[in-house]
């Protein structure tokens, strides 16, 4: 099953199918077979959608989503916050964001995160534009919302550092016991933040 | 996060990769999100290939296996023995019986399994076309290579009677215990057949 298909079409499919994360070959070849076996406009509709979102997608220019606009739908809207700029590190961090309902301002996509392990160095993602932005004024509040990781931390305390100069407020997700998690089960560094962040019991 | 995406092109993109089989709507943006981050080159070429794949593949007109030629390879082959018939559900198991290197003969795929449940007769499959292969003569034995499945069972009885006119020998495969099963953990109907169908230690 290993061994090269002999149809060099539907081997070049396969190939090109298990080079996507989380497919494997024997995947990647069920995958194929589905397609041949089904509408030939289904298949080639999934073809072309592929070639046009990377083809002809493009980014907001002001806050790097994804967009079809030179502006996206959200840095364009009348009703959002423009006074508030939620920084995070993707895309898909944007929607996540965006799923609570509880954030109202505008994004900032810095692309990647700080990485010394991976060789990302701040030059290389969006936080000269940031830092633009928040020169340019109008702004009365950065949230950091980058994961609780190392190159999370190393990011949040690089920005923090560059931003603090200017008169902004410069805010991070607050660390905690999960929603619907035990105690028992929460390891002990989030454990020891959400003591030491403990929040009166009315807050909310 | 199931809600409708802020990019026409990316849902149309996430839309299409969830209709395929085991990938759902989260799984097709993490798929999709990744085609926006590699080399354009490498997207376009996948959504290319798909479109290939279903519009340019062909079937042999002998065996109606995967052919980017009028005769697929197996059947073109003159070191093959063209007496013999493997008859198989699908592509996928013409694969799986070549991966074996076990059968040197000529295949016949059916496309299905005739299935009361699913709405698919006799004629909506490849037998009539079997049948012809058998009757032009040249044929010594027919092996039914189909799934243990009681669909498998109603298509092997119904080929068997179908072509027990010609003068062809009709044979199925051996049903036992898998290799590296325990016989703790051998399912009783398999286990029962194996006893029925038992060889002569010395036979292998």
């Amino acid at each position: 099953m290993q061994n090269e298909l002999t149809s060099p079409l539907l081997e070049k499919a396969v190939c090109r199918l298990s080079q996507l994360p989380g497919i494997g070959r024997k995947t990647a070849l069920r995958l194929a077979l589905y397609m041949l076996r089904r509408e030939e406009k289904d298949t080639v509709e999934l073809g072309q959608a592929l070639i046009d979102l990377r083809t002809n997608i493009n980014y907001c220019r002001v806050c790097h989503n994804i967009s079809e606009t030179e502006l996206c739908p959200i840095c364009a809207s009348p009703v959002r916050d423009s006074s508030v700029i939620c920084v995070v590190e993707s895309v898909r961090d944007v929607m996540s964001v965006e799923a609570t309902g509880q954030f109202g301002g505008l994004y900032h996509v810095l692309g990647a995160l700080i990485s010394p392990v991976e060789g990302i160095s701040p030059g290389m993602i969006e936080i000269a534009s940031l830092e633009e932005r928040v020169k340019a004024g109008g702004i009365s509040e950065v949230i950091l919302a980058l994961g609780a990781t190392p190159d999370g931390e190393t990011t949040n305390y690089y920005i923090y550092r560059r931003l603090s100069k200017y008169p902004v407020k410069i805010t991070e997700l607050a660390r905690g016991v999960s929603i619907g998690n035990e105690i028992e089960y929460t390891d002990e560094l989030t454990l020891g933040r959400s003591i030491i962040n403990r929040i009166p019991f009315d807050a909310i």
